[in-house]
Order: C-alpha cells, then structure tokens, then sequence
C-alpha cells in the first residue's frame, strides 16, 4: 500500500503500477504505453507509477467504484473517447456489467447534457461490439 | 403543449417527441436514435421523450432561437462536431440561413475562441456541402 | 419504474420526482428548487420531474454508485461548487462514507488534474465542517 | 461595416467599438472596461476595438440573435456568471424578455446539463432582481 | 506594431497578420485559412488581420512564449488536436525543441490529467513523425 | 532529479516536493497544503510529491516556461481562479514580469475567448495589488 514506508526505486515503483494496470485496464492500458514509447516515456511511467501505482492501488475505494467515478469524469471532459474505451474495457473488467455501464452513461445527461452522453454512449458501443455484448438488454 | 395536465403515457410521450424530432433534426436526428437502439435504447427515448418532446415543443422561444442558443452551446462544449453537424441541419431546416449561421460561428470566436470557432465553421462546411450549398457568400 | 405505461399527468410526474428528490438531496436539494420559483419555475419542475423523478428513480444503478459518477462529473465539469455540495450531502445521504468521498475526489486528480480536484476537496470540506464530519480520519 | 476598406486608426476603431458596447451592453459592459484600466488596458482596448467594433457590429446576424448565440455559450462554458450577467442585460437591452432568456437557459439544459442551466438561471436572477423584473411570469 | 496610431485599411491588417502567421505557423496555418475560404472568408480574415496581425506581432512576448502558453492552453481545451498539431508545428517553427513540447506536454498532466495530456501528446507524436523527429530522446 | 533509481521513501518524496513547492509557489502554495490537512491530507501529500517533486524538479522545461504553461492551462480550464492566484504568484516569484503576465492572459483571448481572459486578467490584478504592483504599465 502507498502509505507505507518503505524506501522504492523509481524502477519499483513502475513495474507495480504497471502490474495494477494490467489487472484494471489489460491490453487497452498497455497499449497506451507502448504509443507513448517514443514521444514520452516520460509519461508512460508517471501514468503506471502514479497513476496506477500511487492512486489506484490505494485500498480506500473499490476498484468498480473507481471505474463509476472515471466514467463520469470522461464523459463530462468530452473529447476523450479513447480513454473512455480503455475505460469501459476496465469497467467490465473489474465486474460493472453493460446495463450498469450503459445507466452510468444514461446518468450522465442529467449533469453533463445529451451530447456528452451519446459520445460516450457510442464510445462505449463500439466496446461491447468488439468484446460480443450487444446488444446490451434492459436488466 | 408542456404545461397541461392530461394524463399520458411513456408511449405516448415518446411518440410526441418523436414526431417534434423529426420535423426539427429530420433524418439525422432520427440517425441518432437507430444507432443508440442495441446500445441504450432508454437514452434514444429519453432524447426524444424529454429533449424534444417536453422542452423542444415548448412554446416560450421560436425553433430558429432553439438553434442558435444550441449552436452557442454545442460550439462552447467542444469535441461535439457529430450534433454540431444534427443541428446545422438543424438549423437550416427551422430557417436560418447558411450566412446566419456562418455568422453565429464567427461571433463564437469572442466568447470561446479561434479552435472552437474553426471546428464547428469545418464543421458546418461538411453539411453545407451534403446540401450543395458552397460556396456560402456573403449576405 | 419508469418503464411501466401508466397513464401519468405532469403535476403526478413533479410529485413522484420531488418525493425521489427529498429522499437523496434532502434539504438543499429542495433549497435548489426554492429558489428557482420566481424565476424559472419550469427549470425547478424538470430538475424534479425528469432528473429525479425519471432518471434517479430507475432501478439500473444503485444510489450511492449514482452519487459516485455524479461526483467524478461535477468535478469534472468545474465551476459546480454549488452542485458539489449538495451532492456530498447526497453521497453522505445515501450511505458512502467521508473517506470513501475524499477518495474519489483524490482520484479524480489523475484524469482532470488538481484544480479541479482541490476546488471539489474544498467543497466536500465545508459539507463536512457543517455535519460535524471534520476532520476526516484515514480509513 | 467592417467590410469596407476605409483606412481606420487604432483609436477610430476604439471608438467605434466602444460606441457600439454602450449600446449593447451599456454600463455593465462600460465597468468591465474601467476593471481593466490599470491591469490591462490592451485586453479593454481589443474587447471593445474587436469584439464589439469588428464582430458585434456586423449586420449579418441581429443583435438578439448573437445574444442567444453568446447566452448559450456562456451556460456551456461555466464559469462565467460574471459575463452572464452583462449579457442578461445586454439581452434585454436589445428586446429578449425575460421569459424567452429563461426558456433559453432552460434549453440549456438539454445540451449541458442542470448544472450549467441552474447556474446561467440564478445569474440571470440576480439582474432581472436589480432590473425589478422578478417574478418571472410564465408567457 | 499594434500600439501606433497609423491608419490602416482592413486589407492592410490582413496582409500583415497573413505574414506573421506565415512566419509562425507555416504551411499548416495557411492550410487553416485555404478550408476556410468557401464557408467563411471572413473567419480567415479575422485569424489573420486580429489573431496574427493584432496579437502575435505584439513585441510584449517572446513567439516562443506565446507557443508555450498555447500548448497549454490547447491540451486544457480538449478536443483541439487539430489546432494541436498546428501548434507543436509553431512551437518548432519558433524554436523550442521537441523534448521541450513533450516535457510541457507532461507537466500538463499535473493541471489537466492525463486523458488531456496523452491527447495532446499523441497528437506532437504525429508532428513529430512527419517532421522526420521521432524518437524524442531525452533531453 | 527524478530519473536517478535511488530508494526513497515515502515521505522523502513528501519533503522534496514541499521544498520545491516552497521555492515557487511560496506561501500561498503552502496555505493550500494546510486548508487540506483535516480532509484530505493525502491530497496535500500528492500535490507536492507528485506535483511538485516528480514533476516540476524536472530539469527539461525552465520554471518560468512551467509558469506559462501553467497560465494558459489554469485560464483555459476555468473556474481555476484560486489556482490562477497561486500560480500568478509563483510566475512572479520565477522572474515573469507583471507585463509578461498581461501578455500572456490577453494572448489567451485568442484561443479561449474573452470571458476567460478577463476571468484571469482579474485574478491576476488581485496578485498584483497585494503585492504593490499597480498599475501594470506597458513595457
């Protein structure tokens, strides 16, 4: 856990939040990486060491509860479509089903309006279509 | 109208949507929901339902000022260029002109910008072209 | 549940909403309301209506995981103090813990950054001061 | 207009552009520029030279039309109650009542969510209290 | 510079601002105002005679200064990537370096989160590929 | 700096990150350290061993150009007003002129539009007042 302390290297620090990475987000995450490897790797490691690492593994809040909190937070910034499939892809990982996924989204109009909404509704679609899930029944 | 008290159902409540829907965004609109209808069939009949049905069919503010305010809106939002191009359909449908609304786009500028103002001009110039009407002179 | 096909009138919808409302929002949710009622009485009919009354009230998601993608919106969108705080109040009403807020609200620093996530803490802080929830112990 | 190509002075322009504020958006805007004098008088100057004198004074779209147009921008925005306000007045200044302003925060709503439409309501409530139009009559 | 008081036409503010924009932004600049001539000649001119002409040439900031400011914000806007590769080509135009764009890219992560971030890092990545720049190796 | 792999513990990181903090934001970055301390003081912990330890020690982009960066993105995010304070502060303290400042908040017109300009325009006057530094003359 991040609050011990026990001195890391900076190596350590990125090779655990890389394995929490790939548990959350699986190939969609580290795909991102591998983009990043030649522009700024810089980035890649602050996004598995601290984002992963540091926040994500910290016990406080579960990490479906984590993934209903992200949704929100990508569909209102909008214009961030392929985070919110690596997102829906971690979503359904970490045990949120398609009609709790889709409601979420649904949810969003009331605080975010209906063009955030569709976008991510249709980000989301294209997730259920490549992982079989559609289409997505009411509950 | 809104404000009455008949009784209604949600069939029927989406179907006066629908049909308010229809006469505004046309076929793009209608492109809309078929898409969200194996994904979240609830947020195509909360679109229709609720967007068009209660609030676009109020009385209180002429179709053409519905769509400059959502011009204004959609522009601001950003990472919206999919509604942006329903709605200048939109818009040419309920009477605005292609200058009027190259004029909104303009005046955009002053309160979001130049890249929010030139998205949603490229993006207006894409549905002027479906409709064959480029070159857009001057009034 | 709003999918059943009962007949409803407007005023029934606004009772059934604001009942939805109170038992979420409590107080300053129905503050919200009061003082829309010189102004636009319709805006505080919908807020309850629709938002609660038919998106609130569907059976899909869980109140607290509700709140859980309201807060990582309304931070998100920035500028929604207002609406933060009566969401806390919301989050604490319907069962997540102070430490399970300010985790979520740590969180949401990774994908909007630390402005958005210092102004949502600091909101959160002052619900807290006033139901006597200060400090916040870790969990 | 600002197509012709008479040459102009910096200052003639100035002047131009801040005749054409007075008449828009009178003392409010008048006391923007004054906040502006001793920090930044360049960002007055181009506020007025610019936005009022190049854009606003275009005969292509009618002055209510562009502030439907910036009504809806600055709902989507956020964080703009300050200018909210100016432009509730510039509003009525230039013929919107405040009942078609309302419904189109109202239609905000749709496009952005409550958040932002209870936000622009409540700022427009504040001018139309000092403008002693409260309450707000249905039309 | 902007601050003399020498009459200027509008033609002459326009080929002034269409020669520091040649300057700063090259090709791609141009590439902007050549999409917009048959939709909005005027937005082009406003781009070049106010953005360029106006602003860009004030002596008040360095041109590599103003780069900085505009990566900034263009990643915090979102949905921007095309006025982002523009931007990172302007930034190497005027003489940061591509580990300098990549580092302020990443320093954005802290104010923006890393959805922005990696949006706008993804998009130097493809000017970078174009420009023959890749891999940015560290500084 | 922060690529070196020497162990450090958790709370090294902390005091390194508090000193560089102290360097550039000052007091002010400090006083938001403290306002989190009875909520979230996890938050306080990664704002400067992240923020500033991890991120802004690193040698690649000069603390004034993190300052510019920094400007752009706090004014285009909005509703950032306190950070602009802080940060309008540590520009100051990092050797941006008032002059360079104003230049900076009104080159932003062009990218985010004139609300958020003068929002941070405003701001910045407040720093400057408390810190004796009206009127901001032209360089």
């Amino acid at each position: 856990m991040t609050t011990t302390d026990t001195a890391t290297t900076r190596r350590e620090r990125f090779e655990h939040g890389l394995d929490v990475l790939g548990r959350i987000d699986g190939e969609a995450g580290r795909n991102v990486l591998a983009a990043l490897s030649d522009v700024s790797p810089e980035l890649a490691h602050q996004v598995a060491a601290w984002g992963f690492g540091e926040i994500y593994s910290r016990p406080g809040l579960a990490p479906r509860d984590r993934q209903l909190v992200t949704l929100g937070m990508l569909t209102a910034l909008g214009g961030c479509e392929p985070q919110l499939r690596v997102h829906v892809n971690a979503a359904l990982n970490v045990g949120l089903t398609p009609q709790q996924i889709v409601e979420a989204l649904l949810h969003s109009a009331v605080y975010c309006g209906f063009p955030r909404a569709l976008n991510a509704t249709l980000a989301a679609k294209q997730v259920f279509a490549e992982r079989g899930l559609l289409p997505v029944l009411p509950a």
